[in-house]
């Protein structure tokens, strides 16, 4: 069994799904991992990462319109905003999807479904430099 | 350590919650399991996996009537739609639940709760044929 | 490759999310783990395992307050109450959050961020002795 771990560094612009597919499978190339489990873990409470859709960006628009309708900034019941409009519903929103994602690593690839993307979703208004937690268990 | 992998195939007839506790489980005992992880990965975006309530059908009801009722088919604002009315609430769906489970294994088996059932959560309305990626750690 | 697991009991007065991140890491420190994966797992329907902000308790406030409006007991749709008014909501909260989290582990501690913490989130109105299943994969 092979261990392998690293941070990856993301700058968000703002809210929204980013993108961050091709930063994983270019670190695990630069490894050389064969086979096992890759796990990201988000050490943060105002964003979260998904997998989803990763062909019509229409999709990607609906789930970001989705979040703004269902957790609105600036609800008048929020109690937390020291941080601004986006402090309640950012943190909500991160409750709402996921803090970390464990996908199988196969023939030195990610197991990801053909339209499948791995999305950091960022839901505060500027901009953040995020971290992901990547490890992986390599079984060969 | 040993390492087992294999591909669910699991047929869906429309929506819904879709139990599959016991193929998870027949997998185990064929592989003699002894103790450690399964890890279970859905590589679709238009359905997803869930943990839940295995007694009363009525629990899963409510679940699939809160989902219909939350990100219902056809709203206005819907702009992904390609694949019909139940193309972007799929999506939504989907990114609310999860796509991967991570479960104990003890004793060669899962270790559910006593009311704990896996379930496929189908969002599309046509018959689908979905695969699970089921990977095993076995630490003995 | 090390393997440890326990139990951890975990005693809830009402609904709301419980800190139980001191639990998790004293778990740790008792094992003497150096570096790997930790997997949290609850083997229960009605409560849910959430990361969330672990500093300002107003922003734990609205995460619970967020859970009432959105999935609020006793709606008149619920076919499911034969628990109570608390019954039908519990699984929808928790089909909505997580029951398993998995968090890297350095250098003998979790890899949380700064402002992050581990909470139960109980969605039982009456006291509750929940389980939560903790399991270490040490690498070193």
């Amino acid at each position: 069994m092979n261990w392998h771990k690293t941070t990856l560094e993301i700058s968000t612009h703002g809210k929204g799904l980013h993108d961050i597919t091709e930063s994983v499978r270019a670190q695990l190339r630069a490894w050389g991992v064969h086979e096992g489990m890759c796990f990201l873990f988000l050490p943060h409470t105002s964003a979260s990462l998904v997998l989803s859709e990763n062909w019509d960006p229409s999709a990607r628009a609906d789930l970001e319109t989705f979040m703004e309708r269902l957790v609105p900034e600036g609800a008048d019941w929020y109690t937390h905003d020291l941080e601004g409009r986006d402090d309640a519903t950012s943190h909500i929103r991160a409750m709402l999807t996921d803090t970390s994602l464990t996908v199988p690593v196969d023939n030195g690839e990610l197991s990801l479904g053909s339209w499948q993307g791995i999305y950091l979703f960022e839901q505060r208004a500027r901009p953040h430099r995020r971290k992901v937690l990547m490890r992986i268990i390599d079984v060969e």
